[in-house]
């Protein structure tokens, strides 16, 4: 007997239909002995409805009464899933975030949970329930309901599942798992069977949307052990877990693309001390947050300083920030290139293994494709490219690395 | 300045427009220096729309999971209700029923309020704060959520009122107020300006839709003075408060009429001691709600019995209760009438002016129409009589007592 956290997103909740499907597969679990705990999110659709009906009172609505108006999405669905386990024989109860015990601060739309007492959800399994808790929402120590912003119900899950020292934490969704590539370009990508959560963490940032950063940060933390998988089928997914000693054995576990991301190239500031520093604390005030960062010393004295920043932020930087930034850096002009790509490979394997930035540069060099910026962490390497050439280099850095041979893992 | 509590029920809040409209209204009394505590509704159509999706997952949903399911469409029409006048430039905070501090036991789908602590009530108003209530629905000591049954809304508006020491407690409706008749049956029947709650108790138990009696006597027990007005225009409603002595001054209110009983007969049941109880024993065990009753001694020591009943209770008596009753009384056989209508005549002033039910007899007879059953109270007189002669009674009776005559009142 296990206990398993699971969450289920919008989609598949979406209908009557696919809510019944979900609760089967919950019976099936709990049948065979397991304890439940079912994080759900509002039906989909749902949410946009609210939103649009808010808009037609209040351009800017209070986003206290926003939480408080999109935190019965949430609870709809809950009860709707306890109905359909009723029915079908499977005794549950369902809970909305602040029955679940669920406390944030108070911070609307985007709040932080702070502390969990799950004595009602225990009580609950206890009694044989499953336990079916509203996602993405919790209350502040004073009662107000709040919302836990993008991702939220996948943070339900795991802090959750650390709270409940669960066994497992499932994040259904509708992808089959964490690939090596995205298989739309490459058709030969494998799903990953294990990831750690350091190397899922890179993914995460780097482009790959099955999970939050946050969420995966949070399983870190606590040591939950992920897996993702889809509500479509029964086809196990990605366990993502603490790295363990033959995790290394793979030097390379998976290839991204992030296509989201524009250059901007600060040209000749007078080289003194300090002038890089301004811009970056001008960028900072503005909220821009910057990725990569190259600066290269010209002739006369003159620096270029270039970094990535995500393409929507471009304009606020061109209509509110240029003048200062030019005026108080005494650099001659701005240049921006939103037709870049950042493409990364990823491993905890590379620690231990050289040669891997090599085997990249060298492999993009073979086939032409010209890198702009370098980047690189621990286990993971980072390359700026011309937008136009990025799925080709994913394709040439998923094949030099192996990463469709299904040898490589057990 | 006053303190006033206001009601809109789920047709003034149906649509964003509306939302405003009504958003509007209570900024102005707000503008006029009253503290406002403003109960809300679920959209119109909402409810239906939550409890059609139940009844795909369930056939008979939990009535726990129906409360949680069904509270969630007032939180969303109050925390909409909160943006509307936050876009009007009018502070406010929505609550759910639990965060407005109303306690109830743990009868789902009909809860009883036991206690409201309106401590965040009293804070939001010193904040010059229009607090919006979420009607219907309130949470046991356990924090399940719970809701109040038919009628409920109202409830929650009175009671509200009552522990807020609120001077008014306006319900707002589709209608003008409370009529001496109903207007489809009796063109000149005129709103009445002020009812004491007795009456209004009278009139609700005899068919006239405006308001559940369970929020009535709520209001009575209280001393909460109600106003019954239309949510479409700004014409002022029927108040209705504690009988005063010149209230007495007013011989007969109004009439109404009430379609919805039928006419149970037991024909001729062995006149000894025990066997009526035995009748209205078996029916209260099948929680039939009886209204009238009257036993006639025919000939050979053989007794009739006639009742009335719910029409809707009809079917289960005859399947489920008729050879019973046969067996354990000894009766003949049972008849049953559904083309019968009870007419009725309210007032307080009854209590000092006698003639009033000569005066009906003879007014009905006269138009040869005739009586069945009578029952009366000090403040009421009921006429069973045929459907189809219903409207003309009502017609009749309200000439009779001069009640279209606006000299009536002041």
């Amino acid at each position: 007997m296990a206990r398993i956290v699971q969450k289920y997103g919008g989609t598949s909740v979406g209908s009557p239909e696919r809510i019944l499907n979900v609760a089967r597969r919950i019976k099936k679990y709990r049948d065979q002995g397991n304890e439940m705990i079912v994080v759900v999110s509002a039906m989909g659709g749902e949410t946009d409805r609210l939103l649009s009906l808010a808009s037609q009172l209040n351009e800017s609505p209070d986003e206290r009464e926003i939480d408080m108006l999109l935190a019965t999405g949430e609870q709809q669905s809950v009860a709707l899933m306890a109905m359909a386990l009723h029915g079908l024989g499977c005794p549950a109860i369902s809970m909305t975030g602040a029955q679940a015990g669920i406390e944030t601060d108070g911070v609307h739309s985007r709040a932080r949970i702070r502390n969990i007492t799950p004595h009602r959800i225990e009580d609950s399994l206890a009694d044989q329930k499953v336990v079916i808790v509203a996602g993405f929402q919790g209350r502040t120590e004073e009662d107000a309901i709040t919302t836990l912003g993008r991702g939220g119900s996948d943070l339900t899950a795991v802090a959750l599942a650390a709270v409940l020292k669960a066994d497992l934490c499932q994040i259904f969704t509708d992808v089959e798992g964490v690939f090596t590539a995205d298989p739309r370009i490459v058709p030969e990508a494998r799903k990953i069977d294990v990831i750690s959560t350091d190397e899922m963490l890179e993914m995460a940032s780097l482009g790959a949307k099955v999970m939050q950063s946050r969420s995966i940060e949070f399983a870190k933390k606590f040591g939950v052990v992920l897996e993702v998988r889809s509500s479509l089928t029964d086809t196990p997914g990605t366990i993502i877990t603490e790295e363990s000693d033959d995790m290394e054995d793979v030097v390379v576990r998976g290839v991204s693309a992030d296509k989201n991301e524009a250059k901007l190239t600060v040209r000749h500031i007078p080289d003194t001390p300090g002038q890089a520093a301004k811009l970056f604390q001008m960028l900072a005030e503005a909220s821009v947050n910057v990725d990569m960062i190259i600066q290269n010393v010209s002739e006369h004295q003159l620096a270029d300083i270039s970094c990535t920043v995500p393409q929507a932020e471009l304009k606020k930087i061109q209509t509110q920030l240029e003048t200062r930034i030019r005026e108080a850096t005494g650099a001659e002009d701005i240049l921006y290139d939103e037709n870049i790509a950042k493409v990364s490979v990823v491993g905890v394997g590379m620690r231990s293994h050289s040669g891997v930035a090599a085997s990249t540069f060298k492999a993009l060099a073979d086939h032409g494709i010209n890198i702009e910026m370098i980047s690189t962490s621990e286990i993971k390497i980072s390359c700026v490219l011309p937008l136009e050439r990025a799925d080709d280099a994913v394709r040439i850095l998923h094949q030099t690395f192996k990463l469709g041979e299904t040898t490589r893992e057990t």
